[in-house]
């Protein structure tokens, strides 16, 4: 700590750390809202320096601002918008529900920046005034959900959509070298008609597939930006060509497409694309969490569960019990989808409480929606590298269970009949003998027509007469 | 009562009333899930006799169903589709996870009925047997999930869909007939800058239109059917050629257009795609009661509320204050709201819990899709008819509380300077003056150049220089 | 239908069917809230019988209302009570969110039928009077929670509880039948240690008595009615000798204790009592999932599963696949679970959403509290009779999983140390021997010793040396 | 960064940082799940020092431990406890759910800095043993929910509950200075009978007390450890003696009261009491949304709103309207209040989820459950010191609205009837007269009987004949 300076805004002065770029109200927010430890998550911070780059960028094409001020506040911007200025944005996700600080936050900490590199003084407010100046033609109330967006689209373009390729490349992967494996199908956790791993994992990869287009659907929306609506959405100070001239070059600085919404009071009032986007996220956490249980269930064993998938081994399972290993990747992705399933609830339940012309649950809402696409980007990641990747079946012990199974006698049905087939089935199970034993020891069918009626080979697929 | 019948299946015989055209497993349901009073709800029912229907047709097609036995199912599940045999689905939610007994309860109904046509006997499963007839080439497993997905479809498309459009004709007309009129914007729930109703109820209109364009998202995959995957997906004892038959009958019976699922295996073991749906209906959900809150919020007094709007009065809103009109609209709409987001927790859940082949959670995730969709459209359109369509502003009210509002002096900004601005409106407040009489008092501003600056007629839009 | 009359109230006359007991208020609201098909709940109907049946009898206590009056009003909500008049309480849940209609149908409907008994005219409003008499002393404000909290303690008390006692009662049974049985352990669903049936099954036993407390820990706080407090709490127009008068009426008629709450506001601005009931109801839910869910695994097979546990067989597990058993209660109980899941986050909102001096969320609330408390009474009952009652271990397998298990290594630590113990079960596991075979092989250890130091019955408890 | 050092587990060697306690194991973890940015909680880590100390001591009365290594196991792990080496404990929350990783980080980190103590080198496991000492008679199955349950009773007993207890004071003090206020109530958020500012507040006050109840509820079951069942509950390799000695331990160190699990299996296979403690969470979250809520809602203007309670000003509402005051206390709180919602669904699915002997959600049950009591702890303690403390009411406001009120003419009705006292309410509300205008215009009345009738005075209370 360097010391402090003294800094000033509409209720007095107050002290702020000498070394930070930081100003009064960023400082008074920190006093205010001593709540938890979460602050605002990094690449909202980062989306909030893209925006208020294109927004001084726009600015100086209409001709509002200086060209000098300008491009020092697109310097400084880009600075926070690359990162290095993260530590300069303390503020808790627990403050004003319009994330009114947190735009003071940026304003003051480029407004410094800035200034600096025109030779200014930190905490001078000159040449680059704060309100004046970064957020010229700018509310909290159209910048906040500006930011939310733009980390959103970014978050899910750059993180969660590769996550499921690579997962979904993997699935596709294994399908390739064990799809030929015909197993014992299962319903209601009970056993039931042969299906290959290919058909299994067929699902899967058609459930993630799915997932992808969910999140794909999302885009447009989420690219819409009610920057220039100011604080109401009537765009009151602002000037009329703002917000397409941001939205260029928002668009541009990111290298995603970006356009201004067409309504921008809605995108004020309400999140409810971002309340649509952790609807999406709900979504593949069902989905990933079935999945990965079904991982869970095929790998249990070694000697006590269905052993037939061998799961690789990341870790020592236990500290007690050589030799176990557990489904740890399983374990962190289904604690994940919990996670999302319950940020789901929050934003739900904060997208609803948007009163008049403010949503005041902007803070939460893009904490809880970047947390469950980072959660769910890199536990995906990690389940397909170090689950998927390496996952195998157990030829042996596959084929030993299929054989067993006394749903082979489904296929017996259309030679002798349902009754018959019960009544063989009934046997080998009261008296724990394979099917073709009890099939023999009641005489209702030789040797080799079960043989040949029973092949599994045959039963996996609608038959054609 | 009419005495009863016997009936058997496979664990042996049961006494069925002889009224009823149920049989055994149906019997042996009642029995065995005597668990609340929730029954599987009627346009399930209806769908299952759609899904009945289109498959004799294509069994027939196909060359595997005599002829004469196909028309008279189909006649009978018609029956059922067209809702003369409701009270023949007694059958419980809280069922088998599969719905098993729900398409048995199908077969043994409209197989009874189709041999009655035939000149059979109740009971006597000829000529027209449930399981050989009526179920071929399905199982529970695909012809459950079919039934949900046609359901939902049908209720989506014939009630919601237009529930939705007429709320948001009606806010159109709103905007129409008011939407000239300035008010108070209101920020935190506290006084900001103007907005006309227009742009207010502008935002409700592009809430609404989004959440449409949501639902029409859906519907191609709600449209893909996993029937033809009988028991685990691979079509076991399911003619190839059956699947695109089916699509075809129910296609023409409902008027929509419904597809094989490209991935069967999928549709019978998650129902990704009606978690999807119910987040949808969430989204909706989150949406509505922020629209219908506002109403409200707006509609508060008559004396000591905001007093903006006046609501229609349906009926008296107290037996011991007279003269009390409540919003009751809003708050059976919100209650519906509340209803639909836990609804939504459950499908999740649900949703989640699918083990290798199957998911068996079936009945309860349609049971609640179902009532999210029926209650939304009901309440929409209640609300709609009996709240938004005879809402009026009380043009008095509006103007008083603007012209009082401190939020006028924010135009002032450009021309005196924020701090001068700042002290015209804490003098105001401090000593409960007009903003214009403390400006004058203050000396700042001309009374003209107050008038001038200060019309809320030039605050509702973006200022071009 | 016989026929109408027509009654009137303040917005002016209506007609009403003649042959109901139901009134101008009643028949208003069933036509503005055409929504969805849920009535309000009988319990909740019967339990507005004894309010109105204890509040005439607390007034004529009281000196307010004439005796013959009062007796008749008692002698007409009695058969309220009794369910004589279940048909004549037609609302939806979907109406104000006070439940005002409801209180004024039953007004209406004893009103009417209190009037007949004493020889008037159905609709004529005397000689008694919905409001004036039967209402006496009451607002809806205060008349509805109070329902509320006396139908939700007696389905407690009168069907959950006691639920619960019958599935404690038969895991006590199982325990003590089959809790000698030494299975193998599984943590992560992967082989442990061993444990007994009676340890495993303790562990049941354990958290559904944890279940009992807590909700016999809510009583209490249920049982404070605001009954007394009219419209705001303040108890405006009604006598101040009145609550306590009712409380002592409403115990005996119902045979449980009920007092006045100390607070009437908080009794009527909030339910945060039952939000709390609905937090143990949820509770309840996640215990029973588990639960549920282990028989679902341990009963999983009958050969390509865990196997180890033998459910009943209560009906045909499939109409293609003979000899299917599938763990039908099982499913029904835990798709019960979801829905008291998504009940719960229901209520939650409903709950946080009061305003002022009225939460307007109070119908969907009981709705979803009396549907959880149904559910979870019928599936715990149902479980426990058609599952748990008849579930018997399979000692033969459960035997050969035991001495298959590479987890009795696991003793071998303390003998030979954890590396040697690792490579033997490293051996074991890669070439698929038995453990004694690896570790015979590997010669770090005598048959005899081996046979005595992995005997799994001395691995069950702490060691005492 | 020093270099790294070579450490080894069971699968091979692996560098770790040099400067760093933590071993091979907690490194492997950190390179297994790079998951999120969410680490182990803080009180969670300590509650494991307290853990730690507490086995080492116990372990020494048995005789089991060497007294020398004992006392610096102690000491090593008392250093944890106090929070000197929270930067040795980076493990993520998505790591194995039974949070086996993070019980080996704590033993790592002991055993380093014990064996430091000792003159040992750190990575030389000598003279303190990871898992020999520090984890001695411990498995992570009881070990982890240990730490989780103290950590939880930590921090509710040394943050949550003072925070509420501050909270119920300020009320309290609130209502001495300001409670015979008389202000309008509103049920339905519409004008209704008279409250005073004492009955509006104690309502807050009773629902803080019970949630307070609520809570104290919950230690006896929140205190019972599972510590001595090791790996499945059995307690196998632990001695008999030593979940007594550890209770009576980490009693005496936390100054709290701690006993041993009746039954241990329970404790490791499920959480249904962090559950439980999380439906408390929840049921406090909605109570206190409510109650800010209000606050907002009566604090609401300064011009357009209710305005009848005057907010503490904490900093500058707006960048662009001078003079603007946000309610942010109530926004940050009702945040926390969704996010703890939020939670609380996480904690439920995930308690649900359980298999067998072990449930393996472990570390997003803490993480959640810890997050939320600070959450709400923090929150509440904001808004009481920044909002309730300084919160007024506007007496002349208050005194106005009520005065205006059409919901005075209930005090009428005894005198005049309900229909006149409807009529002069009518023409009052139509024409926009005082009622007082409108009574005397209709000349129902005098107005000396209607000034006696109508004093808002006479309206707060139960009338006594």
């Amino acid at each position: 700590m360097a010391g402090t300076r003294q800094e000033s805004d509409s209720l007095g002065t107050i002290d702020v750390p000498a070394d930070r770029l930081w100003g009064a109200q960023t400082e008074r927010c920190l006093m205010n809202f001593p709540i938890g430890t979460e602050v605002m998550p990094i690449p909202f911070v980062r989306a909030l320096g893209y925006q208020k780059k294109a927004a001084a960028l726009a600015n100086k094409d209409i001709g509002l601002l200086d060209g000098r001020l300008a491009d020092a506040i697109a310097a400084a911007a880009g600075e926070v918008a690359a990162g290095l200025h993260d530590a300069e944005f303390p503020l808790p996700v627990w403050q004003t529900g319009s994330g009114t600080q947190s735009n003071m936050n940026a304003n003051e900490v480029i407004a410094n920046r800035a200034s600096e590199m025109l030779g200014g003084k930190r905490g001078a407010k000159e040449p680059v005034h704060p309100n004046d100046h970064v957020n010229m033609g700018q509310s909290s109330n159209d910048t906040i959900p500006t930011a939310m967006l733009v980390s959103a689209v970014q978050e899910l373009s750059g993180r969660l959509l590769p996550a499921l390729d690579g997962m979904t490349a993997s699935i596709a992967a294994f399908r390739q070298r064990f799809g030929d494996v015909i197993k014992l199908g299962r319903t209601h956790f009970q056993d039931a008609t042969p299906i290959t791993l290919d058909q299994a994992f067929s699902a899967y990869q058609a459930q993630l597939e799915a997932v992808l287009a969910a999140f794909t659907q999302q885009l447009p929306r989420l690219s819409e930006l009610p920057q220039g609506g100011t604080a109401v959405g009537t765009g009151l100070n602002c000037h009329p060509d703002f917000a397409a001239a941001f939205c260029r070059h928002i668009s541009d600085l990111t290298g995603l497409s970006f356009s201004p919404a067409p309504n921008k009071f809605a995108g004020i009032s309400a999140h409810d694309e971002l309340v649509a986007l952790s609807g999406a996220l709900n979504g593949a956490a069902a989905a990933l969490m079935k999945i990965a249980g079904d991982i869970r269930l095929m790998g249990s064993g070694p000697r006590g569960g269905l052993a037939e998938l061998l799961l690789p081994k990341n870790e020592p399972g236990s500290s007690i019990m050589a030799g176990k290993v557990n489904p740890t990747q399983v374990e962190a992705l289904t604690m994940v989808c919990a996670q999302v399933m319950g940020n789901h609830t929050t934003v739900t339940i904060a997208g609803s409480q948007g009163q008049l012309e403010l949503n005041a649950y902007k803070p939460v809402i893009i904490y809880n929606v970047l947390q469950s696409i980072r959660l769910l980007s890199d536990a995906v990641d990690s389940f397909t590298k170090r689950c998927l990747d390496g996952l195998k079946p157990d030829r042996d012990r596959i084929d030993a269970l299929l054989k067993s199974s006394l749903m082979l006698a489904t296929s017996l049905v259309p030679h002798i009949g349902y009754d018959k087939t019960a009544e063989i089935a009934r046997l080998a199970n009261d008296e724990k003998l394979l099917l073709k034993e009890a099939a023999l020891r009641l005489g209702y069918i030789s040797e080799e027509d079960f043989d040949r009626w029973t092949d599994p080979s045959k039963m996996i697929a609608p038959s054609g007469d």
